[in-house]
């Protein structure tokens, strides 16, 4: 039997690794890497640092795949990222195919928690469903950018036994949110915390949160939105790419 | 200057430990146990279990303090936690007064993730606020319980690009619940699941998840409510106290 484990590394600090994550590490043969996109070298940096770092005696290597992008700007996105996945679907087959051989055990090192916002593990589901290769797998959950997020803001998601949302920024800028008293957003490619008509909103914003570039950015929507934005925009520019998540609290 | 450290410790697993906990953990010369209700004995063993595991070298000693309960059964929950915090608060300023010396660090051991559905920041927020106490403090991220689920049931959270609300029972209860595609309960005291009809939805239902005791149940709703139900009760008989979450996906 081939093993494969989806291991959470958390949304930036290296620290944020668990003990179950550095466990695991520590058992896989080959790393498949399938980062893409302008972070690509930051992550696969990182990635190859938290190997070096954690992974004691335990001789291992890495695959690097080349996954397709996403069409940006087509409208129906689920049905984009959906055919994007049957894509990558392929590709994982043939690298669990090739790759490993039996009694080994790939690693695929996943951003934050591997529940949220990404496709490994809808991936690997579609797979076995499919018949065609047969493996088994376990899930190490990591600190997501959300935790991480209020973490270094010092404070609470939820209100005293209110709703937390979590959502992205297409929905957000489609007024396609519930009433939960807090909102998380992520994924937001549009400054869509703009089309929020509520001023009196807390916001508690941040870029690359838990890295060396972390920026912190909290205030009454009215008041801090026009600096989130310019902030947003230069730090873009500077790095060639952002990652930001922000809460929105009544 | 004091400082307090609020360390999210996961959800169950000591294994969920991250890095920076245990870097954090290595700080703290006084651990502020505030355990409560029918699961304290199991909640304070594992945290004594934590620090024994990962404290090397620094002496550090645990001060317990008993914490007012929460009434049962006030229809004003958020006012009945609200007064409860206020309890609360007092007792913290107290320890943190007499037990704490200039320049000393305490820990607060937070089950899971500080900012979900926990108070110990709101209170902390609280005693700055006031301006009778001074003091710095940090916090750090943990696994919350519904990642450990997530991760054991091997499920993405989130459809793709749809949006995840995590409430209570309470308001699960009482239909005050929005459309998001997925739904994660906690703090259900009282079977809520039974109220939502519809029967297709996929209910992913753990108990005591990360910790030797784990219970995992999945399935078609209308199918397993009942198993769900039955297993539920027999366990918090079993153990004289239950933590369960559960995710409800279309
Ligand atoms: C594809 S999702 C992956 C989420 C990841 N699985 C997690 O648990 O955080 C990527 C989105 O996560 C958010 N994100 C990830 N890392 C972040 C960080 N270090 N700082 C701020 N936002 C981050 C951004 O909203 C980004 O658009
Ligand atoms: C007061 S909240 C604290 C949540 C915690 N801060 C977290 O991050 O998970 C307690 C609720 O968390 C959930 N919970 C905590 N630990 C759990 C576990 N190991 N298994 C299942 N549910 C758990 C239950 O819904 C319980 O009612």
């Amino acid at each position: 039997m081939k093993k494969l484990l989806v291991i959470g590394i958390g949304a930036g600090d290296p620290d944020y690794l668990t003990m179950q994550a550095v466990k695991a590490l520590n058992q896989v043969d080959v790393f498949f890497l399938m980062d893409k996109g302008p972070a690509k070298d930051a992550l696969l940096d990182l990635r190859r640092d938290i190997c070096r770092r954690y992974i004691v005696d335990h001789p291992y290597r890495f695959v690097e795949a080349c996954c397709p992008e996403r069409q940006r700007g087509d409208p129906d996105y689920a049905s984009t990222v959906a055919e994007l996945n049957s894509a990558k679907q392929a590709i994982f087959e043939r690298l669990i195919e090739e790759e490993l051989s039996d009694g080994q055990c790939g690693g695929f090192l996943v951003w934050g928690d591997p529940s949220l916002y990404d496709s490994t593990l809808r991936i690997l589901q579609a797979i076995l469903d499919a018949g065609r290769c047969v493996f088994e797998f376990e899930v190490i959950p990591g600190i997501t950018s959300i935790q991480a997020l209020a973490a270094r803001h010092k404070v609470p998601l939820n209100s005293i036994g209110g709703s937390l949302e979590i959502t992205t920024g297409r929905r957000l800028a489609a007024g396609q949110v519930g009433d939960a008293a807090s909102v998380v957003v992520m994924l937001d490619a549009e400054d869509a915390y703009r089309q929020v008509n509520d001023p009196d909103l807390q916001i508690y914003w941040g870029a690359y949160v838990g890295t060396a570039g972390e920026i912190l950015v909290a205030g009454r929507l009215g008041d801090v939105a026009d600096d989130i934005e310019r902030t947003r925009k230069a730090a873009r520019q500077a790095n060639g790419w952002i990652m930001d998540t922000y809460l929105l609290r009544k």
